[in-house]
């Protein structure tokens, strides 16, 4: 194997399609929501590239026995009656920087090469807190995209995320940029601990509007649920444990002696 | 010295071998086994490749003082009434992620140019407890390999091993799928804390039935004694070390005077 | 991107200028010493060259929204009365050892370009506690160049900084000797723990000195003043903090009850 | 710079020169004797390659304010009456495990250059506790080596160093074995906790056997009464520690109650 090997797995007739990555990373909100979409519009995508690269892992995944090398996958999805997608998605990030820049021009590579022009990176960006309304954080590879992204409620906030934004989500932007794409990155808000499916349909949202595609969210709901009821638990727990570890309080005091 | 050497130590003629992996890992179970499986062998096997790679720590070991660097050695073995075996051992695995890739493709093009079309990643699988019934665990390259597998009672679990195969022997099974070869990882159960001469033996016993060759375990065996020797010693180490560990309760203050 | 790409985003018409770097490091004296010295030569300035390298971190900044790829840049700069002056910025150093020797070639190789044959390297020199006299270390690339740095107040000390000078900075001596640079090292004296525009400025008079130029300082002592009321904050905490950890004593306890 | 550049100071007429390394390591046993018997030998000794490498960590070092970029240096050697030498020294080791592998190369390249075809790598190997008799264990690239050896009362153990011989040290044996080199690694004993020049004085009095030549100590013994004298400090410092911890002992206890 090269250092980079992309099996051409399709092909498939997209038109001007947006380029959407969804790796994994905080919150696993970017894998979460095109997870999610690949799944809606299972019936109109086609997976098209394989992308193999000594940058990953040396790792193979198992499903029931069965191995399989670390890859990122792109899907070619025909909305009806919305923009066409080329959805990028994957198990694992680049083990080091240098990685990160490589795989993100295999990825612009193949984006290009489907006629894209447009890319949307979806991620998470972490508060440190549970949240209850979940705002998207939005950045762009150029000023001319902010009004866009504004009018469907992406919020732009001074320095946020604080230290810019690493990864192939980075870079999808500023390699995007540098080789002619307009690249934006949509961050759903999440508490950074915790996979969170609500963030990831804040998410999607967004993109339903940007790019007029409609989608079920039942299935991610039920995830919503589920951890939901993870949360409910822990937040039981802790307050047992304060309890049990109850030091005496100003009032307790008062009646020593 | 290129970043990889491959010294053609001697020829044999085999025919459709088998690439019998066993390189060093969990409870050295997939090293044991290989190493028990030439010392049986002995009188059948050559010495046919030595592979040195930057990949590999830069060391040498040592034998009655005399240095030998760190490679990675190729038996073939003529194995009577049997397959034919090509036995892949070494002191080390590579120490990058890239190494892992590289050293990986070095192994299947010496495979390949000794005519061998199926590999057996040898290993072992860690539980994090002692074990009474060694089980071997499977993964193959493609289902097609599953059910000869499944005949002589290797197990199959859903997402185990958990996370999937790191190193030569996941790449073994995923490189080789991508080159041709039919690949399958045995991975004998085992705590995971020492080396493990049962779980070796367990692997070793399930090669025998797939690739019809028969083993004494009499050497193997031993070096298991030994190992429970040493397992009984740190259990009652244990116990003894709690009893003095008893710090004295009120109960026995209370008589100190 | 290759592994390195250099952007010519102007031409600028300097004669012998004195290459000037000021990367982030100890107290951020060198990267203040340099935004400083753009800022109040803003209007003498023209930003000619920017660095992206795979051996910057794969990251983007962000402001208000628009991401900027990580990158070096080079500011011409015709000093009014004094030497023209090529001045190095970025927010980020390399991240591996190769790195930094890939990133110094490329900064002389521009250096060259714009017929450079000095070069002072901006930086702290951590003293591990707080500073009152802000004296400048020094290091150069020949022995030749020492009577003029003392002339100016520069203090040379036996194994000072011990160990060396790593990175950039350092390389920028080594590298450039080797190529035929006269190079120097000033390095303000800081404590090493907080941000320091005292030791910045002390830098940037040296160099005043050295190369014929005059800046105003209002903007860097109002950033002073603000650490200052920073430091005065931290002492108090610390002041306070200690008062509320007073345990009660043998001598408290016996007036309870 | 490229990734190795080899920097011909100066030419020397040395015939079959044994090449003897003593880069830093434990103890720093193979520098100090090293550095020694170029200090012993200096009027017969030129410095005739430096060796740069980005494999070396990216620094200057500094004597009186002057930097030098790190290097590896080899001086040429005509002993009177004895075999000529090649001695390599240096500051650094390599910082990747590939680098080792270049350097050791690179210093093999030189070696062969001025006519060597032998090696003695100088080392220490750490024992955990003080010593009072310093042994010499040695390693060899071939088996013929170890009578030579054995009679001037280098010891060679079975297993020791224990898990081989890592770094610039063990790759002479290794590579320089392979490349048709005679090499052996003599590594005296010491601590591992403290720079050991009677360690030094050990290797080089076996040295000195084995290639006639003489050497003076006095400065080397001058350094290792300054330990004496460190080591001595430390020991009164533990005994005063220990009586002030002092834990109330089973006949103290017998007064309680």
């Amino acid at each position: 194997m090269d250092e980079l090997e992309i099996d051409a797995v399709a092909e498939a007739d997209v038109t001007d399609p947006v380029l959407v990555e969804g790796l994994p990373g905080v919150g696993h909100v970017g894998s979460l929501a095109v997870e999610h979409l690949l799944e809606e519009l299972e019936g109109d995508s086609t997976l098209v590239r394989r992308v193999y690269s000594e940058e990953f892992p040396p790792q193979v995944s198992l499903e029931d026995g069965v191995a399989e090398l670390t890859c990122a996958e792109l899907h070619a999805v025909s909305v009806p009656d919305g923009r066409d997608l080329l959805v990028l998605t994957g198990d694992h990030q680049a083990q080091t920087n240098e990685g990160h820049y490589t795989l993100t021009n295999a990825f612009l590579d193949i984006a290009e090469e489907f006629g894209a022009s447009e890319v949307y990176a979806l991620g998470g960006v972490p508060t440190g807190e549970l949240i209850d309304e979940y705002a998207v954080i939005g950045a762009v590879s150029d000023e001319s995209l902010l009004e866009e992204l504004e009018d469907v409620g992406v919020e732009f906030r001074e320095d946020e995320p604080a230290g810019g934004i690493v990864g192939v989500s980075g870079l999808l932007l500023g390699l995007g940029e540098r080789r002619g794409f307009d690249a934006a990155c949509l961050m759903g808000e999440t508490s950074g601990y915790l996979v969170d499916p609500k963030s990831a349909r804040a998410v999607l949202e967004v993109l339903e509007e940007l790019l007029e595609f409609d989608l079920e969210y039942d299935s991610l709901d039920e995830r919503a649920d589920e951890m939901e009821d993870v949360i409910g638990k822990i937040q039981e727990m802790e307050q047992q444990q304060q309890q049990q570890m109850d030091v005496p309080t100003d009032e307790d005091l008062r009646y020593i002696g």
